[in-house]
């Protein structure tokens, strides 16, 4: 265990993530450019965090603090520890909305890691090993692929109940999808609508969101004309419905539009991947109505980490 | 109804095809440079049916040939009858191994109407019919689209119980990727196979091959690297193999070796696609000692008609 100097200082920028996108169940993930960033110092002692934008306030500012774990999890993955440590975050990706908020803390602080770390040798992480360790750590491996590589993913795991094997490869996502995801007010908590989620489904049912799935990978890269067919969905979104009525209505309002919406992960975000430059106007209009901010979102970036950042007092 | 002249002539070619291709059930297939030609050509009366090939002395020479109802139902689709017909078919496909011989009997025989009709007027079936018109006969879009548009493609239905829709998207196979078909002596019933799948899968099952089927059509197109991850599946090969236990003590083995060995349709015939140039040793040795036949395949090209062909008498 090797202790790293006090006065290191790194940042990590990471994006939000919508995981599922219809057929592709607990496989496909595409970042969105809503950007958290995290700023670590090592210190002579104690821990320090700061939360300002998105969960201040509400999240806990000790060593629960999920992108704290994260940090801890990663030096202590490279055999390091530090003397003390101030995070400071700065969050733009909304808590408990369908937005893998929770990969991204976890990657971001996995990052921050290989900042600080940069500063005085090679960074410890790899983006297949960010990927294997945040995958582990928080479970979304979907969300985290995204997160670590930006852009469209398609990730996977090994069945090994000792050591699953994570992995993810990068979709080249068509420049003609834009991306409208309609971000509720209310909230929802993946492990509460995974309760929905039969233990079961019928063989055919689980053909159909196969061929959707290998569909998807060709409609994100190469036919977007085929988004409608290719996002249709089984498996997932029908069952979380009653949990979040309104995020079904707007679906299914903008698919009766021609507009391949899906759900974002587990609800209740909405998104919509269409090559038209703007959803309906009447689309529009329920989504301001029922409490939804709607607004283009580029494609996000994959994570990036910094050493040596300039820390104002 | 248009009752098409005497004299008129005819031919197609259709290659075997490879449905499921591991995880991609019922919707990934692949074509295969074995070919099945059909000759047709309007006569006076009555039907005369010859068969050289596969299926010779075992196909029933009348209208209850697969290829002759296909001409048939083609036929009154396209509003035509003819006064009478002659068909012979060269089968190089082989019966009830799993590679699509009924789809591409039934394909043949639509495409072959559009090479009659074409000596008159324009052919009455673009590619998408011939797909819609197939699986609808036949039952096997997966096989119909490969056998349609050759290559590696992926189809999918819509669920429509009066009227469903089959289509499909053609891969640009990538082309380091070598095929080669390991065709058992021993045959096999896609029904009974079928009746070997279970009614329902655990939702965590159908998330698997929900994976492996995405990551497979970037296997198949850009990362043959990552075959082995991506013919994962845990839906139906092994459920079916204690009907072809020689099979699956096959593809087991290629497997080990790491050739991403695959069941051929619902079997018995197992296809491996590798960037190897050739398969282990070992392999072919057992592959001679349990009776089957072994060999590099090119990928298959989409069906072809021609009009007005010399009929040697």
């Amino acid at each position: 265990m090797r202790t790293l100097p006090v006065g290191l200082t790194a940042s990590s920028t990471v994006a939000a993530s919508s995981a599922n996108l219809g057929p592709g169940f607990d496989c496909l993930g595409l970042a969105l450019s809503l950007y958290d960033e995290i700023v670590v110092e090592t210190t002579e002692s104690g821990l320090v965090v700061e939360v300002e934008g998105e969960g201040a306030g509400e999240v806990p500012l000790d060593s629960t603090h999920l992108v704290v774990r994260a940090i801890e999890h990663g030096l202590q993955t490279a055999g390091l520890a530090v003397p003390g440590l101030k995070v400071r975050c700065r969050n733009d990706i909304p808590h408990a909305r369908g937005l893998g908020s929770s990969a991204a803390a976890v990657v971001g602080g996995l990052a921050a890691v290989n900042g600080l770390v940069g500063q005085v040798s090679s960074p410890p992480f790899s983006h297949s090993e960010l990927i294997q360790l945040a995958s582990e750590f928080e479970g979304h491996p979907d969300n985290a692929s995204a997160a670590v590589l930006g852009g469209a993913v398609v990730s996977w795991s090994e069945h090994d109940p000792v050591l699953p094997r994570y992995s993810a490869i990068q979709l080249r996502l068509h420049p003609d999808i834009h991306l409208f995801p309609a971000i509720p007010q209310e909230r929802s908590s993946t492990a509460a609508t995974r309760g929905l989620l039969p233990e079961t489904v019928r063989h055919v049912d689980a053909r159909f969101n196969i061929s959707r799935a290998a569909l998807l990978v060709v409609a994100l890269t190469e036919r977007p004309d085929l988004l409608m067919e290719a996002t249709e969905d089984v498996l997932h979104q029908s069952q979380r419905a009653p949990a979040m009525p309104r995020s079904a209505e707007f679906l299914e309002l903008l698919r009766r539009y021609g507009i391949a919406a899906v759900l974002s992960g587990a609800g209740p975000t909405v998104i919509a991947l269409t090559t038209a430059p703007e959803l309906p106007v009447e689309a529009l209009e329920y989504g301001a109505a029922n409490g939804f901010t709607v607004s283009e979102t580029a494609v996000g970036q994959g994570v990036r980490w910094t050493s040596g950042v300039a820390v104002a007092s």
